[in-house]
């Protein structure tokens, strides 16, 4: 990413709004998120709107390709995916001019939205502000296709599942303001109101509380973007775009007035599979070397945890179950040589306790070990860092869990 | 378009297929495509292949941008429509690598297929040629999205309905060889299967009658297309995706052994409205003027008809039903300052024979004429070229029509 410019009047009044699956998941809403952005131009401002594939449209894109071949190729899979923000795009521009707004669709390719060639899990590297600036000079309203980029050589590529927020927060980075982040949630709350009802909405909360709710399991934001928010400091707004509700800010800083919380949130994150590596030789290269491969393939690894002991290493880290073939095929051609076996368990769910508060507070972990303890849990993986505590535990038992844990923490 | 190479060894082995949307409804018959263009593959061909959007797909995407505003931006609908080629290339490109074809898809913008600026209607301009090659010398098959392009400033464009015959026979013309067009039809009848089951393949036929044939509604091929063909001499081959049954070759001339016929076929096209304008003042300037912006719309006039009387001057000519609203908002603005009215007329077809034939025997036109008489039908316009007549009748009276007169021509 460049470097931020605030100084032009262009981009003084120009907010970046992002409006998910959900927001325009048929005519009817697309028509709502019409009439909201057009609001935000007759207050007076210029609007960036990326969207979001319509509904379910990504996913039934996915299980065409897989009646078609078992294992689609990734490049052919972003070609196909693209399709699908391209389509709400287009819509959503209609909607704008049909109200008379000064509206413009535009794809990857015509902001240039450049990534890496991670295919299906690329990263954006940069936009093309001159573009943008030119784009919006002409126009009062560009809607930009979320999710997508593509590379130096012009392949198209995805940037993952919920990829739409990262595009979004670039672009606010790009254009040196606040992007809102519309969706069926009205905000950040303490934990998923679906599995514990009594759970409080935040009115802010910190890049760091965030990044680790967002890592794990919390829906409302896609990790990576806010990693970009807080590099480039963009105040994230995130609401609801069917009601006027108050949401929650993402910033650097929790306002003075507000107490820091020991514990800001706890988050569920079903669907894990550990990966176990038995009998490795002791030696430091080899586990490098795997890391090295499976980053090579773009494959996020989560709870990473290695135990060593006189003659051997086991290794064990979890990963989303649509990774397993990749990394099969890649423990396949390299465990051979050193004589390791590998094994693979399902069924897996991540509970993660976040909070900046625990940096200055002890206690903290003690506390969350002892409610698991007390629902007779043995936790498979536990990881820390300065914020947070995950646990790995048998995915029926986390529900349960989970609400012990709020009100334990009072969240 | 530049000018054909033919003198690489790249080029030599290269043909260019189409498919079209029934083709390649659903994912068996993607699997088909992708058979047949790996069976070429193996004879040592390099295919580039043009695919249309699945099935009903562009349909589904108008009706969708009409359920959502009345009149659908035309920029915004090519940004829309685009998609619908964009989903079966990826498609056809990913059951090809899984049979261990080394192919990719790739769209207008990776191809820079260069258009005018007339949304929905544009004609191509050029192809990078350099970029082809390249892709050329990297993969075995090029699965290119048709009826697509973009703009210089580079906007999405599309090229009409059955463009992706225009966009196969285009790139066909660039890479200096033969060009398939596959379709659920196998071949080029005299009339249509569906209206005359007595009705006989072509084995050939020349540019010039197919031009009239296409031009007039029998749906083979794409009437620009055509044009190309003839003047970048692309020999085409049309046949049925679902049989090895011979098709129909697409020629200059034909072979010396073929008689000639009379005719070469008979087209219906339903579907016509008839613009008439009445008392416009007897000034050339004015007609001129008139046709002047309808073409700047973009828009195909089809059968013109003038009558001038002392004082005033009738005009009338054809359109299909869906430029029918742009017509009427231009004739709002331009003839209201000569005193002129318009009206349109609907529920009219047009029946048109065609022979390169007619150019040296006489009598084609008084027998056709006197076919119609006997059916009891008034013509409402007749035109005529060297090598075609048309007549606009009453729709309900075409089909019957259509039968007597190849039974009458032997067709």
């Amino acid at each position: 990413m460049g470097t931020k410019t605030s100084s032009s009047s262009v981009i003084n009044s120009v907010i970046v709004q992002k409006y998910g699956g959900s927001s325009v998941a048929d005519v009817d809403r697309i028509r709502n998120v019409a009439n909201r952005i057009a609001k935000r131009v007759r207050e007076g401002h210029k609007v960036v709107t990326v969207v979001s594939a319509m509904g379910k449209t990504t996913d039934n894109l996915i299980s065409m390709a897989k009646s078609l071949v078992p294992k689609p190729d990734e490049r052919e899979l972003d070609m196909l995916l693209t399709t699908g923000e391209q389509i709400s795009c287009a819509l959503v521009a209609m909607a704008l001019k049909d109200i008379g707004i000064n509206a413009i669709s535009l794809n990857a390719f015509q902001i240039r939205v450049l990534t890496t060639r991670h295919h299906t899990n690329a990263r954006i590297m940069d936009i093309d502000e001159k573009r943008l600036k030119k784009y919006l000079q002409e126009h009062d309203v560009l809607v930009i296709t979320g999710f997508q980029g593509i590379t130096e050589d012009e392949h198209l590529t995805t940037l993952g599942r919920g990829g739409s927020d990262t595009s979004a927060v670039a672009l606010a980075a790009k254009l040196g303001c606040d992007c809102e982040i519309y969706s069926d949630v009205a905000g950040v709350y303490t934990c998923d109101p679906k599995l514990y009802p009594q759970t409080k909405k935040l009115k802010y909360i910190t890049y760091d509380d965030m990044l680790e709710l967002a890592a794990t399991g919390a829906k409302v934001l896609h990790s990576r973007s806010v990693e970009i928010a807080k590099k480039y400091n963009v105040r994230v707004y995130c609401g609801s775009s069917f009601s006027d509700e108050e949401g929650t800010w993402v910033v650097g800083t929790l306002p003075e007035w507000l107490e820091e919380p020991l514990v800001t949130g706890v988050s569920l994150d079903r669907n894990q599979v550990k990966v176990s590596i038995m009998d490795l030789p002791n030696d430091a290269n080899i586990i490098s070397d795997i890391f090295k491969r499976v980053a090579e393939k773009g494959i996020n690894v989560d709870m990473i945890s290695l135990v060593k002991n006189g003659t051997s290493t086991h290794l064990s880290f979890t990963v989303v179950p649509d990774r397993v073939e990749k990394i099969k095929d890649l423990l396949d051609d390299t465990l051979s040589v050193y004589g390791a076996k590998y094994h693979f368990y399902g069924q897996f769910a991540k509970i993660t306790v976040v909070g900046t508060g625990m940096r200055s507070h002890y206690g903290v972990a003690s506390k969350f070990l002892e409610v698991i303890s007390k629902n007779g849990i043995e936790p498979e993986i536990i990881t820390t860092s300065e914020i947070k505590i995950s646990v790995l535990v048998p995915e029926e038992k986390a529900e349960e869990l989970m609400k012990n844990i709020c009100e334990e923490f009072d969240l």
